[in-house]
């Protein structure tokens, strides 16, 4: 069962304000923070949204709460499906135990054991799939059907890219309390949701903001599918340290809504994205995964072209294994 | 020339409120986190303000700017003095500069290359002189009897107090926002210019609330002075990892303040430290350094006595060596 026929229509600002209202005393309404050595290395006011201060460590709790929440007493009991490996069903799980539902999240049998675990905590049920062998929407819908468990798409969905799209509304807000005016907006993508619902609230507050997508070296379908005007996929075997980022097309909501509101998208390589997690650690003092890291990499390696002089960063998420984040610092 | 007459006069509320309004657009408003995972792992709320997001990675900029801005125009020519290796250094390096002056600080001929090349960095002037034959404090006020340079202490004098007191000022005001009420707040202490300016104003807020001083083992004169009621020394020759933490007595402005206030202290191990480092990082995504943490560490090794609830946590800077954050996190 997908909720509210969600996956049809395009959210406005009207849901976005909505999903904000939501989220309030559930998600963490996330600093805006601006640091002057991050500055001086950008040439630019650099304002950093910063979403790995949310439960889980991701954004996603904000748009994996925003539909759980508007689920109908009467067909919570039945709980909800997800299928991720990654932030996505940390979030899934958070918000349904904080629903008061449990959730079930379908993994690859080749997941990493800690994942696996991690969700597990936070008190889901974890099936798991061959990945060579089965396809985990199928077996998401299959069971949905048999159970009545709402599914939770990661991104395609209206109340999901609403949910995220608080991101972009408290961002707008928290810039105009201190008085500073973006020229642009950059967030990092994969499936789009972050971004769709990000540009729809920033457009509708300052409709002059470039609104950019941050992507991986390999991973530029968004980039490459707005400047086709149609929905293009990555070439299958490439790999990238953005594990969060590996979608390999738009979403075909998110598409629609990117279409009419993106400037354009830039590619970063690893190496940016190495250099921007350090630069985060040693300027801002924040962790931030290598996926979160894509908008500050574009900004501190100079691929956005023009001359942005207000930039408003999305970091994501937080969620980096201890062992890497040691070898980009001392790398 | 020690400005103010600022090692007589203990500083009072209105003196903190004074600092904070000095303060606004210059240092930042730092954010309070609360992590749920922080909380399981504490078995209470626990709310971090984190101080490390100020321009030089620490609370220090506080007190420097309180005191440099209100050097009249007439003395501020002749510039600031301040002796330091540390992160008092680089916010009085950073206050004097946005103040349009000069400074200079006293450095051991053996600091570390980086710290004196951050400090230049800066644009502060750097004398070197020898620890061994030679007296930091002397050649501060021999310089400031030359030239006419403010000394800027860094701990003992009111307008120092009072500026790090805005810690404290905003955090309860934080709390307030929030709903929640602190029984206990925990505060690094060392020369003990920040505990004592936030004591004043937790007190002030709420005179119910616990305000504790974190020290490491082997430098917890606080707590042994407040224990005897006067000011007692550490033994020389011990080390720790809380390179912010070294000074061996209370100051004198400072104790005054702690006797009357504070409820006692608590020292924690280094193991304890780099448990909270590294704890900071995973349930937070924070970067803290050693120093920094010791309040955390006592919260999260359970040192506190009795049953903190509503604990508010400062983390007073971010400035570790990132070979060493890899290997507290990978340790």
């Amino acid at each position: 069962m997908i909720f509210l026929g969600g996956t049809d229509a395009l959210p406005d600002i009207g849901d976005i304000r909505a999903a904000a209202e939501r989220l309030a005393g559930i998600a963490v309404r996330t600093p805006l923070l601006e640091s002057e050595r991050l500055n001086d290395r950008a040439g630019a006011r650099v304002f950093l949204k910063c979403e790995m201060f949310q439960p889980v460590g991701a954004f996603k709790v904000r748009g994996a709460w925003n539909l759980i929440a508007q689920i109908p007493d009467i067909d919570i009991g039945a709980g909800v499906v997800a299928y991720s490996s990654g932030n996505h069903a940390q979030a899934v799980a958070w918000a349904a135990r904080r629903r008061g539902t449990n959730a079930t999240i379908v993994m690859p049998k080749d997941a990493p054991d800690v994942k696996v675990e991690i969700t597990r905590a936070l008190g889901a049920e974890v099936v798991l799939y061959d990945r060579n062998s089965e396809d985990r929407e199928a077996i998401s819908a299959d069971m949905s059907d048999r159970t009545g468990a709402v599914i939770v798409p990661p991104y395609d969905h209206t109340a999901v890219i609403a949910g995220q799209g608080a991101v972009g509304l408290e961002a707008m807000q928290q810039m105009e309390e201190i008085g500073a005016v973006p020229d642009t907006f950059l967030v990092p993508c994969s499936g789009g949701g972050l971004i769709a619902g990000c540009a729809i609230a920033v457009k509708d507050a300052a409709p002059h903001v470039n609104v950019l997508a941050a992507e991986p070296e390999h991973f530029d379908d968004t980039a490459r599918s707005l400047a086709a005007g149609k929905r293009l996929a990555n070439s299958p075997g490439s790999a990238s340290i953005c594990d969060a980022l590996l979608v390999p097309t738009p979403g075909k909501l998110t598409f629609e809504i990117m279409r009419r509101t993106l400037s354009g998208g830039v590619a970063v390589t690893e190496d940016d994205v190495k250099a921007a997690v350090r630069a985060a650690y040693l300027d801002a003092r924040v962790v931030v995964e290598p996926g979160g890291a894509v908008g500050l990499a574009a900004v501190l390696s100079g691929k956005l072209a023009g001359s942005a002089k207000n930039i408003c960063v999305v970091m994501s998420g937080g969620n980096i294994d201890r062992k890497l984040f040691a070898d980009i610092l001392t790398g």
